[in-house]
């Protein structure tokens, strides 16, 4: 019955149930916002987040022959390992927010890892300075495997990648998207020291120039630049936007892919909630193209979801206070002169 | 025996054990700050909050007689029964974050609510703006009875009010301690309209005035212009300070409290944690003059403690991924090259 309500009637039911609450109005500022922004996206007066899953892609990228990380590529593989263990942020943050985790592999470097689920383009992209980082058949695989994750039987999802190199990959994506200077959206990553951030601006400037003439739609773009993990996110945030659940977004690369998903179809704007604002530098300059204001902005640039995971029970708790908060009727109390 | 080791000695040994953990150094940002703040606060390596107790200290303000809210004082004691019944944003708070909570009336009108800790030093403050609010023996009382709530059994508190009338008086606090124009300070409180703001600023700035040839000590500025919950707040906090027990500070009326707190002993400033930056107009300023950075911004403005008990999660993640993560030599991952 619910999802015959536009998203406006659902925006107008939302309020008068916030105004009713014993507070006074709007006094909850953005935990209100949060309320309207789940129920227009799950198109639900009640938006529920209960059953959620948070999903961690992870790939490696041929462009760390450039110098561009701080870490070798096995360190991907090796935090695959760490996280079918429980040791990384993302099992500590999954755990205590009684979300389910899943590593799904899509083109890491290196023998299978056991409890990671296995959907391998390839290992590892192409270095993209001097080839593009894969085919097209590459990228609509990736996208594929992303999308075939979404699953109704959760209301949110919390997105999240593992992949050494993966800032280098983005911040070409958001150059080339935004039409910016690498210089405005690249930053140092795992730890760059200020002359290897200078070789990898140099690295993403010499790539968008080879590529100049080729086309410069979001599919050719992310077929050159993006890395498995990240081609696999754009896919999911498309189709988790199609079938109404929700996204938390990550830091730098996560709203990069949510960068992408939206030149490809800006309609699932409104199933994205951006959590927070990474360190990293240039993350401020892709959330001020996309006009979004993230909910946190704690210096975090770690990955792995782990501030859309830190940001999780800003949510929970502008539910819980929408559902279970006293209405001025019941409580009977004055209104407000 | 971790109570000899001093500041600088917890702030090393904690900053090793971030250093070793398996993330980039650094890279979960403000959530490591709070890791060592809260370590440095309780003199301890490792620092825990698990038993924590919300107290919300309410009480009447005489100044409401200028018309400087937009809800009559009779809302005060309607709010106390709706938090006895359960039914407020703090009850729900509460609950979600397994944290104690205790109802305190140090000074509402009205016939004393079941289920509230009784401490009453009077039923309501004088209108500051014909008297002081209360006599100097008063506000002693209103302190003690603050400071007899810090209780060793909990390792986190965390500090709302409520209180008719109370952005008017914290408004005039903050004022004289800062130095600067009611304007600057003065915000809507629950939601006054443009024109009634105007006359609220407009009582204060009178009523500054009226005490300016008077002492200007910490201590006279509170008995002149606060409410019972505000100097039970300070009380509270100058205690709980002296036993290293951290405080996770609210919004505009709270730090306000902790304003006149760290007048008078700034060196309790270690045990607090400012959670959030309301959306009151002025908060800002005093947090400027405080020279602190809030965990959050959210616009919230409903004070019951509520924005510090939708900071309280972040405060909880940090330590358990202090406590929890894999060290890089136990997950056997390379060190950054």
């Amino acid at each position: 019955m619910e999802r015959s309500l536009n998203s406006e009637a659902i925006e107008v039911a939302i309020k008068q149930r916030l105004n009713s609450l014993t507070k006074p109005v709007g006094s909850l500022g953005k935990l209100e916002e949060i309320v309207i922004a789940l129920g227009i996206a799950q198109q639900k007066i009640y938006p529920d987040i209960s059953q959620r899953k948070c999903l961690i892609f992870a790939g490696d990228h041929g462009v760390t022959a450039e110098g561009v990380s701080a870490y070798p590529s096995e360190v991907t593989r090796q935090m695959l390992l760490n996280f079918a263990q429980g040791g990384a942020a993302v099992n500590v943050l999954t755990k205590s927010s009684r979300t389910i985790l899943e590593i799904v592999d899509v083109g890491v470097i290196g023998e299978a890892v056991p409890g990671v689920s296995s959907r391998r383009i390839r290992s590892g992209t192409h270095n993209f300075l001097k080839q593009p980082a894969m085919e097209i058949s590459e990228l609509e695989k990736a996208m594929e495997v992303g999308a075939s994750f979404v699953d109704q039987n959760f209301s949110l999802f919390i997105l999240g990648e593992m992949g050494i190199g993966n800032t280098a990959a983005s911040a070409a994506i958001a150059a080339a998207i935004i039409g910016c200077a690498p210089s405005e959206v690249t930053g140092s990553g795992t730890g760059l020291d200020p002359i290897n951030l200078k070789n990898k601006i140099a690295v993403i400037e010499q790539a968008l120039l080879k590529y100049r003439d080729q086309p410069q739609s979001p599919q050719a773009i992310l077929a050159r630049f993006a890395g498995f993990e990240i081609a696999a996110i754009v896919g999911f945030i498309l189709e988790s936007g199609k079938q109404n659940i929700p996204v938390l977004i990550d830091g730098y690369i996560v709203t990069t892919a949510a960068l992408v998903a939206l030149e490809i179809n800006p309609a699932i704007k409104r199933s994205l909630i951006f959590a927070h604002r990474s360190s990293e530098y240039g993350h401020k300059k892709i959330l001020e193209y996309l006009k979004v204001e993230p909910l946190l902005d704690l210096q975090m640039r770690l990955g792995e979801g782990s501030g859309a995971l830190v940001a999780l029970p800003i949510l929970d708790n502008a539910l819980r206070l929408y559902h279970e908060m006293a209405t001025f009727e019941s409580a009977h109390i004055s209104q407000n002169n």
